[in-house]
């Protein structure tokens, strides 16, 4: 299941920390990776603090086959990505003549100034790529292993579809979902057996209340499709025999 | 901002990871934790993995003051948590004699087998202190500066108002938030000098789109009432300069 490409994911978010604003982007960035076979490893969430996001940011670009980052791009003096990340790289910051002029065209079209703050998004870390951004023309980029992302939803879900054509692409995870009304205890023993039959597939069993009972749902992974079929098969048989009445999600 | 203490949040969690699941509990841990002045300055996500969870929760545990993990406490196989941070310690798992009453009597009353799945609940680290479970019984637990919890947002609600009275605290952050349909690159400059002349009061500025524009909300932060006061009249003063509507959210 860990053997095929693996991301990180770093948000930059003080605001993330204080729980004022609730992290939207993860589904989004583990259901694009999903389409490439890549596999979420490791979230981090860490605050807006330069040595806290290049401490980070150096462990997990030389753990995982890439690293994506959220937040901290705009204009404002709390936007501190792109100077963390060159600092981390210790390259230094550039004013990038393709984004200046993206910026630029941008704004003429709103009929807004490009001001001095405008400016200061077009700066990346010399080296980098630039990633677009079709909403608000402020550009993401890419260095080496490492994509830097808006943490806003829709501009963060533009700049992955952008880039996942290009990423190395590894067998597809498969997922398969049992609801039952079974609580865990009267599962566990059994599952656990199961499992150890079926090792090539993964089986995560999730508790839930309803009202006041327990139910669970299992949730089952494998990049083998014969394997997943089976294994669901037999999941499904085993609810039966423990008197539960299973539903596939 | 980070001088008080401080506290890591550690979520076991493929299914965090995976995008199916949204996490739900760090709101609630930030504002419990936020009334005792102490402030999250980490989230790691890690996946369901002994090891995983050993290196982060080390890493964790000697940054911060205090480590809160979440989820792996159930009875199926894929319930490591507790033999994780035993491993962690170097100390081995007890099966605590309070947590097996305390669920004896939990499944008796409910006229349910206490079989050995659920008998697995009661298994701690050895010096681990039990956190109680109002609603399904089966414990959380304290080692050191290390809190474990369950993952089912009212239970891990339930075990964090146990402990919150037990920790240290810290001066707690207040905050005002002031919304405004500037742009980010409208106030950014002004915002930057702002914060220059404001430093006991950390300034967050957050881009959001109302529909096709752009409009920013600007969080102040601080200990110190009377500076918050300061700089929040001082920041509804420029947005006013700047031709915007403050209101405070």
């Amino acid at each position: 299941m860990t053997s095929g490409p693996t991301a990180a994911f770093l948000i930059i978010g003080n605001e993330i920390l204080s729980g004022r604003t609730r992290e939207g982007n993860l589904p989004t960035l583990a259901a694009g990776l999903g389409t490439r076979g890549i596999g979420i490893a490791e979230v981090r969430v860490v605050r807006d603090e330069t040595q806290e996001i290049i401490a980070a940011l150096n462990e997990l670009r030389a753990s995982f086959n890439y690293v994506f980052t959220s937040g901290g791009l705009g204009p404002t003096h709390d936007d501190i990505t792109s100077a963390a990340v060159a600092e981390a790289f210790a390259v230094p910051i550039i004013r990038h003549v393709d984004a200046v002029r993206v910026l630029a065209a941008h704004y003429k079209r709103l009929e807004l100034p490009f001001n001095e703050a405008r400016r200061t998004m077009a700066d990346v870390p010399e080296g980098a790529t630039l990633v677009p951004n079709p909403i608000s023309a402020a550009p993401g980029f890419q260095l080496q292993n490492v994509f830097a992302f808006a943490g806003v939803p829709d501009i963060f879900h533009a700049m992955l579809e952008a880039v996942l054509p290009q990423l190395v692409e590894g067998t597809v995870v498969l997922s398969r979902s049992l609801r039952t009304g079974l609580p865990e205890g009267v599962v566990a023993d059994a599952l656990r057996e199961l499992q150890a039959e079926h090792l090539p597939v993964e089986m995560g069993s999730y508790p839930r209340m309803e009202g006041v009972r327990w139910a669970t749902t299992l949730v089952l992974r494998s990049t083998d499709p014969t394997a997943l079929t089976a294994a669901f098969d037999a999941a499904h048989a085993l609810v039966l025999s423990l008197g539960g009445t299973p539903s596939e999600e």
